[in-house]
């Protein structure tokens, strides 16, 4: 049922938004960086691309400027803790792999470190930087996927569900819940009039 | 702990991500249309700025490079099945709105459609738009926002967790589950080493 409305100014009010560890520096030089982002989603694809927003002022911006490369961990409601600690500390102050526990793998693609822990990456280089106020937008395309084997199936097809992801929403962490159906359940369960795939 | 992991190609493995209803065209000229899109995101925070992508030959996309316009309407979990049908229909041969039993209010900033059945929305206009591959991203400010009271609580501020929200996941959709903590919660929990605000 349609409820009333109240007005609001702008404001960031999408929900959820993935909580992603996003992997800068470089592995083999001793600057991996860990930052976590809310800013980011798929901006294509064919090519495989998305988009992060970073703030200039976090240390990992100059990584990924200097580089052109980072990596995107997404991670399980099980890594929550870490995933807000790598929000609110500094790489400058210190070494978040070391002080969440958690373990920088060598991309395939990229120097950026993947982060072990997490069940899916996504290696990335950038294309295009735009500024647009307090964030600078980074376009990346992405170059390779490493998944975690125990959430594969027989078939090799990725089960999300054993990925135990983390949804984060106005503030909040949340862990998921019920499946409510797959892409297309509306028009396959009752046969639509129109259906153009 | 880390797994082993699987090196797939490049995919767009990101999740969890908002399923959203844009709104496009006019309500005041009978032209309002409904697409489900889950390539968005938030990319700055001041000024508050989403992006949406979208491809070309889907009828939104002419109505939106049209007007420069467009709504983000934030649904819950109950709309689910209306959500997943305005990604598989198209606006050329129906009208979404009446099709899925959803109302358009006019927006306050924008002419695209408001919808009322949806517990978030964000009136967005264009600043930039990208073609990157299958998809062109357009760039938009959010110019206001759109709460139904029902989820503002007696002070004013929203309670996300009676929105009911919906992710999308790997082409599933999903309830929210439990609330982990909030944003800040892993230091504040045990006093951390340096934070950073």
């Amino acid at each position: 049922m349609a409820q009333r409305k109240t007005i609001w100014k702008a404001g960031t009010m999408l929900s959820p938004v993935p909580a992603v560890l996003v992997g800068s520096g470089d592995v083999n030089k001793g600057t991996a960086n860990l930052l976590t982002i809310a800013w980011t989603g798929i901006v294509c694809s064919e090519p495989p691309m998305l988009s992060i927003s970073v703030r200039p002022e976090r240390h990992s911006y100059g990584l990924i400027c200097d580089s052109g490369e980072f990596t995107v961990n997404v991670p399980s409601a099980r890594l929550a803790a870490a995933v807000d600690s790598c929000g609110v500390l500094s790489g400058r102050d210190v070494d978040k792999f070391a002080q969440c526990h958690l373990t920088a793998l060598k991309g395939t693609q990229v120097s950026a470190p993947v982060v072990a822990e997490c069940p899916i990456a996504m290696e990335c280089r950038v294309t295009q930087r735009l500024s647009l106020g307090s964030h600078d937008m980074f376009i990346a395309q992405i170059l390779a996927v490493q998944v975690d084997s125990d959430i594969v199936d027989d078939k090799g097809r990725l089960d999300i569900d054993k990925a135990g992801l983390l949804a984060y929403a106005h503030g909040h962490y949340y862990e998921f819940g019920r499946c409510i159906g797959h892409f297309g359940f509306s028009v396959r369960r009752k046969p639509g009039p129109i259906v153009r795939k």
